[in-house]
């Protein structure tokens, strides 16, 4: 196809006309598309449905341990519950704390107490300095930089690489700055590109040396088996590396079943050294009575062991593939070799990311929400919103029907194809 | 019955021994029965099974706004939820916010948010004073004195009188001191004494004057529903007196379903001013996923209205009423006229609360425990485990089965009996 940089003014000019027609006919069929969040469908839900009858009026609510499931207690999940989520995060049943639904909870939670209370290895909680930073890899998870910015963490902003956050960049940052006190990670199939660290990132985040005694990785394993292949990504063991480098305290891990059950009836897990956990333990109690044990009883029960809750993926991924499928094909037809985009292409996960020419992401959101496809919005991606080179677009193919997906894919080619020839136009205009 | 101040050293002396040896056989039987903690027995939460039959594998979870329940959102909860839960807070539907299943960890979060955003009309974040101050009616619940601690919040003992806390104290102290930022109230049927605040009690505390800008009262209305007897007693509306007294942001009210279902898997509720949840929701969005909407469909199906909910706890008290009155009726017939003892005859709630001779509690439990009965620890119903007194025990009756109930309040008697007579000895030898 014609590398739209190759086009004079009248070949754009003649294109413009004949996308804003195009966008027009798009816009007249009044659309309502929404591709703006990380949203399972119905059909991946209908796949958990047999949970819901897995406890009925006359089972036992006994646990292995005899608790009675129904009443108070067991402020780190039931024995059962570890047993099924432990692999989950590769961690062993003593470093692995069972929550409520949300693990951005969890992780609100823990970043409250580290604030509040401070983490072992610490001379004072965080919130006792002036000021404390996260490095942030980006584009990166929304939800993480919403959670710095209620906390009035300060955030720096990481260069992601193909294999994991620019580690030069991380290593020289953590070893001049004694308030830099974390840094978020999606390590598989990173939200929104689809990376997967490599063993060496991991094995140098966790040999690294920080200024800060008391330095964490957030390690949000949110997709660890959310593979969209048969030969998924492998990803090295933060918190064994963490060990045998000698800082056993370093990980916080996350995951949950949000995307693998109900998304809003999930079990969060959050597992660390064993000095961390017990440490969290400790503060939890004063917090809360508990996380819903019934409904910890209810996964164990449908998936019966981490083996079942892996068979259960496939399923999911039979049908979200075809949703990514349909967007890379719709990309390569309509973007490839006009070199106005790139895109990421991922083994697992939630998300394609979609990198257009600089300084247009903005106006093709925009564009694509006046036709009525929504979008997550442009910079979201990025600490306060704010991506540097306004280009990175997070496309979010899990939630439409195949065909909404398809429809709405073809609008915002449109868009991408119609700011892009208005941006080569500014810059003929300039020259 | 003879009143025990009254007996010769003589006579003490031979009752002693008399106590021992009834102490010593039950001692020797091994017992093992728990009265520590204000729990539903087995047989309150079998009447919430049906619970468990409501949503199953073939039911439709699309909310009555359409929201399918299964999926991410609805950070405040459902509509019906907020339905079948404003009555039991008093408040109007969008005066509440639907929670987890802690109502405990609501009360934590609201302190959090306080302590670190600030609340509506204060002029900075709660956790910027160098020190604040919470008023605690005591005795009262360990679980709120217990967050206090955990937030480093100085606590201040005001006495609770048989109406509510001594208003003319409160008053006093909340008009002289800009540090002090809130006071802890369980309504009704107080816990451990039973008590519910009168209306002259909830005015005063709605009109105060309070030289905090920013005093916020957190009205626990834990046991709002928990008669014990047809006749249930009434509390006056604390928001209602609030917006009348000028004051409308002052109250944050917080509820549960924990002990109308299930302890574990209830549905927690807060509710406050438009104002304060409206400034609540948009913290809350940065903080969580939202609650678990399943669970709380399986509430609004199970019990239908409040008045669904109300029968229901009918079922409760035909359970656990003649466990109180089992205690009462032991406390009548081993302590009544002996003068070591008084205590309270609820007409709600959870507990007994018991006053023996001052100096005595400790050693009570103590004893108690020897011989296999554990008691909610002395000290426990007040800030910092320190009952000025060491008098005041907490009898949590709901638990245990009626015949070991009565087994471990026999026990107890005669502990109270034994260590009474030694403080009664010690008084007479110094004399």
């Amino acid at each position: 196809m014609t590398d739209f940089n190759t086009l004079s003014v009248v070949e754009l000019n003649d294109l413009k006309a004949n996308l804003q027609e195009k966008y027009e006919e798009y816009k007249s069929k009044r659309l309502s598309l929404n591709m703006a969040r990380g949203k399972p469908c119905p059909e991946q839900l209908d796949l958990s449905m047999g949970m819901l009858d897995t406890i009925k009026s006359d089972s036992s609510l006994i646990s292995q341990e005899g608790i009675d499931c129904r009443n108070y207690g067991g402020i780190d999940g039931l024995v059962e519950a570890k047993e099924l989520l432990a692999p989950l995060l590769e961690v062993s049943t003593d470093e692995i704390i069972i929550g409520g639904n949300s693990s951005l909870n969890m992780m609100h939670d823990t970043i409250f107490r580290a604030m509040f209370k401070g983490v072992p290895g610490g001379d004072q909680p965080w919130g006792h300095y002036p000021k404390i930073k996260f490095l942030c890899p980006s584009p990166g998870y929304d939800r993480h930089f919403s959670l710095c910015e209620f906390f009035g963490i300060e955030m720096i902003i990481v260069d992601m690489l193909k294999d994991g956050p620019n580690m030069d960049q991380v290593e020289q940052l953590v070893s001049e700055d004694e308030t830099i006190k974390g840094i978020w990670c999606v390590p598989k199939y990173s939200n929104p590109e689809g990376v997967t660290y490599s063993d060496e990132v991991v094995d140098r985040l966790a040999k690294m040396e920080t200024k800060a005694k008391d330095f964490r990785i957030f390690w949000d394993n949110a997709y660890a088996v959310h593979h969209l292949t048969d030969k998924p990504d492998q990803l090295k063991n933060i918190l064994h590396a963490c060990k045998e480098a000698g800082h056993p305290n370093r990980p916080f891990l996350f995951g949950s079943t949000s995307k693998i059950s109900f998304p809003g009836s999930g079990v969060a897990v959050m597992g660390s050294s064993k000095e961390n956990i017990q440490h969290t333990k400790k503060q939890l109690s004063a917090q809360t009575i508990g996380p819903d044990k019934i409904n910890q009883l209810r996964h164990v029960l449908f998936f019966k062991d981490f083996e079942g809750l892996k068979d259960h993926m496939k399923k999911q991924a039979d049908i979200i593939k075809p949703k990514f499928d349909k967007v890379l094909e719709l990309f390569d037809s309509e973007l490839e070799g006009k070199h106005i985009a790139t895109w990421s292409k991922p083994n697992g996960g939630y998300f394609i990311s979609l990198n257009t020419l600089d300084g247009t992401a903005k106006d093709i959101v925009a564009l694509a929400a006046e036709a009525g496809v929504t979008l997550t919005g442009a910079g979201a991606t990025f600490p306060y919103r704010k991506d540097p080179r306004d280009r990175n677009i997070r496309i979010a193919p899990t939630f439409p029907s195949l065909e909404e997906l398809e429809l709405a894919i073809q609008v915002l080619c449109v868009c991408i194809q119609l700011v892009s020839v208005e941006k080569l136009l500014k810059i003929k205009e300039v020259c």
